[in-house]
């Protein structure tokens, strides 16, 4: 089946998260902390994220957004680091960080060709407006904003990918869920969707990142341009 | 409160929906029905569009999208016609005449004014999809879709307004909802939101439509590009 509508990950996939909070944080708390590591705190307070995530996937809770649970995690990502005093509006800000991040180089251009072709969304585990945020900062174009705002989930619960197909109205073989992450893809496949690895060999700064897909794959791309080049885009 | 977000009822305030219905229904239901007025077809569809909606709004059943229910009012409406005859997979090619109409002519140009210095999302009873294919045919550029899809309801349901505020960010009172309906603005006050009326005298077509706000609102536009001029864009 032709692809007709892309469905895309976010943060690692579209957005370099790593070096965008490393930048936000070293700025933002260079009173309280004059010699941070800021991809150092990137990756720490990355670590927490799934985690938090589960409290929500586990249905231990309802539904709270990614910014509430990055802001419950702060303080135990500052405390790891030995760094107190930061005042409310600034913790309130770093949160904020995550709205900040800029495009992998070649992302911009090559979602203008994707999106000749097709109809394209995000699903992340982003919600609505930090995906508006990012898709302003970086030019995005979507046609829909889906994923955990839409859901009210988390990857890599079933309600994102099935929900993504039924809003988009292609049949899941139609819906190519594009990634750097083998387990979200992986979960993407076991609904049916078309799945296309993104390389992101920088993605966790000194500790590489994902260079192939560890999962059967429809596509396999070095970077979204490549992948918009194998779609005939 | 300076307005920060805008968001759209999007039948009647944003495109010609009986125009567009009356239009397809002619050239689909020739061989059928040569003899057909258009537009009093288009009214007859869009008297169903209300009662059909209650049943969800109601809880009587769980939610299904508008295309779902524009397919269950069809036959009625045919009969009420007297036509019959009609191939399933015409009638599935005029339930997605809903997602072929055209804009009032002032609306694209004014969305991108309007974009320059808002977000922009349709807060309407149409579904995802429905919105892409009315954004795409009309070169609209929305931030997200919000509305029915995203809040599994119909207008004027609460979940509607406050999901719509929510996912966007800012307060109730600097996301202004945009309709040509004073039931819709009256709802969205209800929830604190600002309000701005569009006036479409040619909705109805011979039975006209609503020239001014029949309750109070934040705003009163001729048209949305007289909106944009109110809002200093």
């Amino acid at each position: 089946m032709a692809v007709r509508a892309l469905i895309f990950d976010v943060f690692g996939t579209l957005v370099d998260w790593r070096s965008g909070v490393a930048r936000e944080a070293e700025q933002l708390l260079a009173p309280y902390a004059p010699q941070l590591d800021g991809g150092a705190f990137a990756d720490a307070w990355r670590a927490r994220y799934g985690p938090s995530m589960e409290t929500v996937r586990s249905g231990a809770r309802g539904y709270v957004d990614l910014d509430a649970l990055q802001a419950e995690s702060l303080p135990a990502v500052l405390a790891a680091f030995g760094i107190d005093g930061v005042p409310e509006a600034v913790l309130a800000d770093l949160v904020l960080a995550w709205h900040r991040l800029d495009a992998w180089p070649e992302v911009p251009d090559a979602l203008v060709r994707l999106r000749a072709a097709h109809l394209l969304a995000p699903v992340s585990n982003g919600h609505v407006r930090l995906m508006v945020d990012l898709a302003r900062r970086n030019g995005f174009t979507f046609d829909a904003i889906l994923g955990a705002g839409y859901s009210r989930d988390y990857k890599p619960k079933p309600a994102l990918y099935r929900d993504a197909v039924a809003a988009l109205g292609f049949s899941a073989s139609e819906t190519l869920m594009v990634a750097a992450h083998s387990l979200d893809l992986a979960a993407a496949a076991q609904h049916g969707l078309a799945t296309a690895h993104i390389a992101r060999p920088r993605e966790h700064g000194p500790a590489g990142g994902e260079t192939a897909p560890g999962v059967p794959v429809t596509y396999a791309a070095a970077d979204l341009a490549d992948l918009a080049r194998q779609l005939g885009v």
